[in-house]
């Protein structure tokens, strides 16, 4: 998969992308990363990549120009599976998205700043707008990383134990059971007895039962879909 | 405001946290961040922060020790109002949660990794658990950095002009309206016309209806609020 990243602010990808998972799967071939500065495409003579609101009000818009030039240089040179657009005004993110997007070929992300992006990007150019929650962050860099994040690891061999993954929460609408590791008694507090007993079917019927009762108490919601 | 974000990864933080308004809020005193190394703190020759799970399956859990010693050594130096632990099986994060974190003097984040941290220190230690989100990620520190970008740009002062975080989307559950910027006509796509009237009223109430109407189609959940 190849995933190409369109910013005002390279430098705020490259701890997400240069450490953990997200670096070995780059090692590894599985995905390619590309990091575009939209100021770099700017014709104007002061590199400008944002200007004032038209009808007023705090916070400036990024503009057309600098985005539409890479956005079309990119699709010249391959075909998308979607352009998305990262902002809080959109559907929210979830585990099914993310499944189905790790099975794209080329995507482009942009991430909006500042007030935005001018709409007219929005109306002419994007396929697909994200957002990856109901709160305000300063950009969509760091929503753009968890978005790359969470597609990526479901990529078939980035995950050592392919299995972890299938296992998380959210795969069956349920979350996951706890967890415990040694000691099995630290100063007193002790794990489930079942999880000692070397019984598989055991400790398969209480890890079902733990999800179920830890969904039911804290996202009830995902019991409905 | 102060911070203290307990990780296995460190080196994660470094550019989120190292520019843009989070590095700005940081070098105008408004907040201190530090990041713990957990492994620092272990104990065991390795410096091992996880083990295997009890009762079998993938994933590693985070171990109890090191992880103990650090949150215990943290509180004797002053009181937190939150001791927050980021997990997917928790209660979804949001601006109102963002509003009521802004408020906060200490709060301590504990990113959990691989298959999360052992089930006791959520049980005895954690104050509240924060998930950005239904997705399943490699680790809490995107999610950290998440919050962490969303609480912080509420404190007053921290954004150059304060009214731009009160107009963003959710402050009043509504998403925010279409912004635009010059050129007024780019190719023919031309800005809607009210917005060059320069009647303040009619723009005010053509941003009002577009917020409602863009709410109405993609969010409608937000007006059930």
């Amino acid at each position: 998969m190849r995933i190409d990243i369109l910013t005002i602010f390279p430098e705020l990808f490259e701890s997400p992308f240069g450490h953990s998972m997200l670096k070995r799967a780059q090692n590894k071939g599985f995905i390619e990363i590309f990091i575009h500065n939209i100021r770099d495409y700017s014709t104007d003579k002061h590199k400008s990549v944002d200007d004032y609101a038209f009808g007023g009000g705090a916070g400036m818009v990024m503009m057309i120009q600098p985005i539409e030039d890479l956005i079309l240089k990119l699709k010249l040179e391959r075909d998308y599976d979607e352009i998305i657009y990262m902002t809080p005004d959109a559907k929210v993110f979830n585990q099914k998205e993310a499944n189905r997007l790790s099975l794209s070929e080329n995507i482009i992300i942009l991430c909006g700043h500042y007030k935005g992006v001018d709409q007219r990007i929005r109306d002419h150019y994007i396929t697909k707008e994200i957002s990856i929650g109901d709160y305000v962050l300063t950009g969509g860099e760091l929503a753009a990383a968890i978005v790359v994040d969470s597609i990526v690891r479901l990529i078939p061999g980035v995950l050592s134990d392919e299995t972890s993954a299938l296992t998380d929460s959210f795969q069956d609408n349920l979350l996951s059971p706890p967890v415990y590791t040694r000691p099995a008694d630290h100063n007193g507090w002790k794990i489930p007895e079942v999880l000692l007993s070397g019984n598989d079917k055991l400790i398969d019927e209480w890890r079902e039962k733990q999800s179920m009762e830890l969904t039911m108490r804290v996202r009830p919601d995902l019991l409905d879909d």
